[in-house]
């Protein structure tokens, strides 16, 4: 892989050509995804964190101290609390832009979790070892400008289980070899955004370990063109309305999530951030998803994107003042921002960590979290509501295009005086695309579990509640001191 | 059309052959709708109905004083409220036979609702007309055991005009000419449900109309073959993956939605069952949609699926006996039969029409279809919920089947022991089908739109609420008579 | 107590009077509950149960071959399916007419659920003996038109412990002695509905009780006079109020809940339906819930008082076509609709037991209440909403009584032209009394716990939601049959 | 009224006697408010503010540049963003010490959205005027250490109906004489919250208001005790519990809510801060309500209480661990901690004002108290879950320290072993309290309408969200550019 510095969008397209990765999709060898019409515009989602930087350089770049340069804020560890709302700012722009996932945030939120962790593993060793190696990795990415993937969950086999208890001691990523001079990885990691469209990987493990464990706490670096990787990539709805190019309601920009698979990856010592280290595995998965879930307000980005759509087919529809649509539309954005609210303010109580980065509010970056599990569903519901029936059941834009039907297509689609035909069925492909097609992915289902499930928040919450706190709150006002 | 009696499903898919109906998809015309890979789902789930009456005639048939046979119940004028009870535990079973829309609603709504409107306006005509015109209709139907479709959604144009307002006279459908023998029809009508898989269609007005709107009160009924229709298959999430033939989810079934257009049809007299009588075109509306809005207790039948693949998943990942797991499978089970309860409330509450027929219970009807509007969008998020991720990132099962990757995915996608990981990927398929591809057509966008989008009920529910009678109550027990 | 047939609610309110019982309240003894000014409007709604058969008798009454006559529909035995949908009808219409709880369903459902059981359980026994001493019982009710109230609930101690487990063996009812003649029963039962305003109480146990526990299995009844009986009246919030005569809500109608105490009270065998048969108590348990979860179809009629309250309050406000506030009373009716209708579907899907008694669906009851443990409080919170914040700051009536100050209260208190301060000041406290007051606790908390808490409704869905029918109908549509 | 610095709540509690204040509860005069049982719980509460300033002065208390010295915080004007996050964060802590509304917060946001006002004002103005009146107002209260009220809400009469269109002038605060050296209004001011424990009061007009309005565009400092003043106490649930002196839930604090009548009260100019200007009125009522619906962060420190107190009691009812039971709780901190979070974030959000001041974010601030017109309601309801039906029905504490049925209440309300029934009963009561007796006035109604009333804050966000600007991102992705 080249280490020629990436400007634009379209040098960062180029600089993923001729990789010769190992890709499957639906059952065949795709021989240049960046070509490839469904992996395509996954890569344009991506490519616009790098124009966005050219474009507003205050929201999507800041001033690294690891690499002494003006970086891609991807690449960033943050360096204040402003730094980490800023993540929160260029997400919700970013989302605003694409309608979908962009696919570095987990990279971002990996690498900046990380930081802390090389840095606090490394105090309790006679000699530091991994967070010097982290930061030399980091400060040759920002110089490249290189996008970096995060890599952390193991397809886990049967979940009741633990890693060693599996039939199949492969189902978790782990060290099968320590040769002199690294590494060497096997196992998989499953739904991995965007990893395709990185140049790097770094991989973490996936849940708390335990002694015995070993093997699983391996922590690295691996570049995606790396021997021994191959990706299969998974099908999303509608995706194949990519080869049709038509009907895509969101033609520009998708999500992207493949299988990795690693068979015998050999990884040498300076990309090494964490090996056998068990009893730091929890606490980097702990770190790693307190950035991360803060980052899903991403979708207060895609959110905006929906609620114009509703209200631009309600507008075309001829009834934009009817009580109950203005009503839906400030639902839908009530929910939305209150995602935001939830995440932002996360991130604006960002404290710092020894090592010098700043971290998020854990509590609240579940809490926002749990939201994203929940409202993006209620917001497409309404979204469909103010779309109509239509948006499930319209004809294909070919036949609105057709010398035959097309005039009976545009003469009974007609809505309103001066709203075209043509832009009714692509606002509601839209709806379509982000409530029940391929960006549904990432706007419904990837919120849903993207960062964790559910009961991976609760169970966060729980623990950080202070229960007994509380109580003794109310037994005080109750008037049963703890001494009755 | 042959008028020979239909049995089986097989008997009515050959009957829909070689009708030379001019049918578009995607910008092409078809020649053969039901070999179609993308219709031909959508007549299976219709031949459901057929053989569903052969193996549960108990269920799926009923003797009609019509014909003074035993029909099927999709053919029924019902003649107690325990027939208007059995089409909500058909409706029921058929929704868990085939995990989707079978069509066949509509029609059978449309002519109950008819029944009595055409006996009660003919009970103000000097001489009657309609009504012995439509038990003649129907007569032949349950003797043919044919398929009829209700066709009542105008395309509508700008929302906040009436018919006569439109820039496009032509935007409701309307009678153009009357002659001697017959009416001309033109227009369209919007998302009409399984209208290829029908044999004849009964058109209603949409809306309230009023003085001057004569030719737009038109009720009557068309073979479907009729010179003078086009048919334009609307696009659904998903549909060309019928056409890879695979990662369907649900194979073998799927609804439909078309637009026909109306191109000058002429209707012969006895087949038209309203023509003019504008001041009963609200009232038609209200019967009909008193039936259509209890009739979508089929969606807890899809209800049922959608709980058993969530279950089957849940189980397949190892964690059955999660607490949170058993409690979504319950909180899914608990909104299905709420929609349940008010819906069979409804049906088992009718009262008898002057004609004969019962009809269900307008206010449950209405509060039934509201609840559709919500749950099943909650009970989709809840399956995906325990789907877990691989719902939406999975690969195709050709990446399953395929010889050098296979054993890679399957090595990776196992779950516990004895969970076959074709089995997994096929149940993931299923919820994906149900809840964003192409059967989230008809679970989630057509509950929430079908007869009658959300606000259609709270009007309905704010004319039948008796709020004055309420606010006696309230004033009684608060002590101010209304004497005070 | 007299035997004389109570006619009117003004017999029944003499009938009550000059029993001697031990009643407590607030620390005091009350000599005659009946006209203790916080008791009386609890008898005054029971009250209402002998008047509404007087004025509507075909509502609140029903023919009983128990006794040959007609008897009021709270002593019937239910005889069809037609008979438990009355019950839904009558409960509703005496929800409406006192805005609280009538105390009654309890007993009713006890004795049907008895009905049953004890049949069943005479099946098995080689001589029978309890159903036919439940009938005689039952027949002396009805000819004296008596109130029968039903005692459920123990007080538990240690939840996480059964009967047997607890420090204290007496925190569940149980036979202390068998004697000649009868048994002497210990314990007590807690937050006992309407117990000092019945004449008769059916005792049951309360859970699955496991060999060993036979002490604890007794059901009997037992006359509210009887000597040993201790009755401690719980708080109600704003109780007090009653006895400022001012400021009530709703001064005519209350409900009630005590704990009573049974310090060895004799029990004739004669009125012992079980005694030690350990196997049958949870299916009593089950029998009672089913019916009584239905039951809450009630709280429809007090969820039609506080539409009305809040519509009168919007009308006098001055705003009743705002659209949003026309919304909410709809979102209130719609939701209090859903109530009635899972309810009233499960008394219309009754089934008949073999002892000849009809019992409505058990999964629809459980439905039911589950509706009923979330929707009227959100009911509540909407009727605050449009009530404005004048529900929780506004000014005693005593204060528009003032000479002094009356008239500044009625000069600022003035909503509209025609809206009389009195009114406005009424319907306001009658929401108060209903969300946050006295009735409250009948309309929301009771409505948590009354019949079993939500939890228990949970297991019950799940035990009957036949979660592997479910499983292979997905199988089945997914592709993956059994044999797969 | 002395000017002397108050210091602890003591004191505070001191410099409120002997004001002569002309008061009414109940129909009665209350001479020495502060003594009254019913009132003191409220004073006690802002007491509170008071004695946490002096043990936590970081916390509550701020360097004034008004002043010069370090002050209330109640009392400052905001001098960066970190001061209005600290409010929010004082506001939890106090929600926590006292489970109710402690009554201060009005002021404070009165004046300081005031602050940014008058000097806008004065900006428009040939000579500046109100500013420095206020910055002097002010200077004195913070030298005096005093509480300053808002008093903002009028009684509004019919409101489908302006200030002038009403029947009566005076149904909203007005200028009734300008004479020289002051002015004289007349009116009242409804549900004035703690306006009783104030020592002045801050009059603010209550809407927008139009040309011809001016007489109603008053803003203006009046002292508690001024000539003209009535305060008529309004009624709270349970509010007679202070007077019994038992099983009030939370003895110690409580809210409080009264009407204020002006009759003719002259105000001199220098506590004049508008007059006249109708065009600013709306701007005030805006940056009031920005200031004060982000303030409702209060009542997550209620729900503090009311999560400890459902702890509490379910861990003396010896379930703690049942899985259903740690969910509700874990529920409750998630939507306590999402009205922290949206309210937290418009506070950090802060901007600063050209008079120097900085207000929070106005979006959010909206976003949060529209939150807390819902959450509150479903976690009072999951407490009151989580408290078992006891809540409801639980005799008074006066039964268990009775020496006849004491030993009776405590033998069989004995929970598991070493969990005294006192306590348990008081817990309960708390919950009580909090859910459905005095301090639900606050936590739930004043929620609901405090700072305005859902309607009142969807209206904001409308008119916030930037739909223009959504739209024409959806159109750019739908494909439809503004070109097309």
């Amino acid at each position: 892989m080249s280490q020629a510095h990436i400007e634009s969008g379209e040098d960062y397209i180029q600089s993923l050509r001729g990789r010769g990765l190992r890709v499957f999709y639906k059952g065949e060898r795709i021989d240049e995804p960046v070509d490839h019409p469904v992996i395509q515009p996954s890569v344009a989602a991506v490519a616009m964190t790098y124009d966005l930087a050219l474009k507003d350089p205050e929201l999507a770049t800041a001033h690294s101290s690891i690499s002494g340069t003006r970086v891609n804020r991807f690449l960033h560890v943050t360096e204040s609390a402003d730094d980490v709302v800023m993540q929160n700012q260029m997400q919700r722009r970013l989302g605003q832009l694409t309608g979908t996932c962009f696919q570095r945030c987990v990279g971002m939120d990996a690498f900046n979790a990380l930081y802390s962790l090389t840095y606090d593993i490394d105090q309790q060793r006679s000699e530091p070892r991994y967070h010097e190696r982290l930061r030399a990795f980091l400060r040759e990415r920002q110089l490249a400008n290189h996008v970096v993937g995060g890599a952390m969950t193991d397809p886990k086999g049967d979940r009741s289980k633990g890693p060693r208890e599996q039939e199949d001691p492969d189902l978790f990523v782990r060290v099968v070899e320590r040769r002199d001079g690294g590494v060497v990885i096997r196992g998989a990691k499953a739904h991995q955004t965007g990893c395709l469209n990185s140049h790097w990987l770094v991989v973490m493990p996936t849940m708390r370990l335990r002694e015995g464990d070993e093997d699983y706490a391996i922590s690295c670096a691996v570049p995606v063109d790396a021997k021994g990787l191959t990706y299969i990539v998974g099908r999303q709805s509608c995706d194949s309305r990519a080869l049709e190019g038509v009907d895509q309601g969101n033609a520009g920009f998708a999500g992207q999530e493949a299988m990795i698979v690693f068979e015998d990856v050999f990884v040498p010592d300076h990309h090494v951030f964490m090996d056998g280290e068990t009893e730091w595995a929890a606490e980097l998965v702990e770190r790693f998803t307190t950035y991360h879930r803060r980052s899903y307000v991403c979708k207060t980005g895609l959110g905006d994107v929906l609620i114009g759509a509703a209200a631009q087919i309600a507008e075309d529809n001829g009834v934009p003042n009817a009580s109950h649509i203005k009503d839906k539309l400030v639902e839908m954005a009530h929910l939305n921002e209150t995602i935001y609210g939830t995440g932002i303010a996360s991130s604006h109580r960002s404290t710092q960590r020894p090592a010098g980065n700043w971290e998020c509010d854990a509590m609240l970056a579940n809490v926002c979290k749990h939201n994203v599990t929940r409202f993006p569903y209620e917001m497409g519901r309404l979204a469909q509501d103010l779309a109509g029936g239509l948006v499930a059941t319209c004809p294909s834009e070919k036949d609105l295009d057709h010398p035959e039907i097309g005039p009976l297509v545009d003469k009974f689609l007609k809505a309103g005086p001066g709203v075209p035909t043509k832009r009714r069925l692509r606002v509601l492909r839209l709806i379509e695309n982000m409530t029940m097609g391929r960006n549904a992915v990432g706007y419904l289902t990837e919120s849903l579990h993207g960062a964790g499930s559910p009961q991976a928040q609760r169970i966060q919450i729980r623990r950080m509640m202070d229960l007994e706190g509380k109580k003794k709150l109310a037994r005080t006002l109750a008037g049963v001191g703890d001494e009755d």
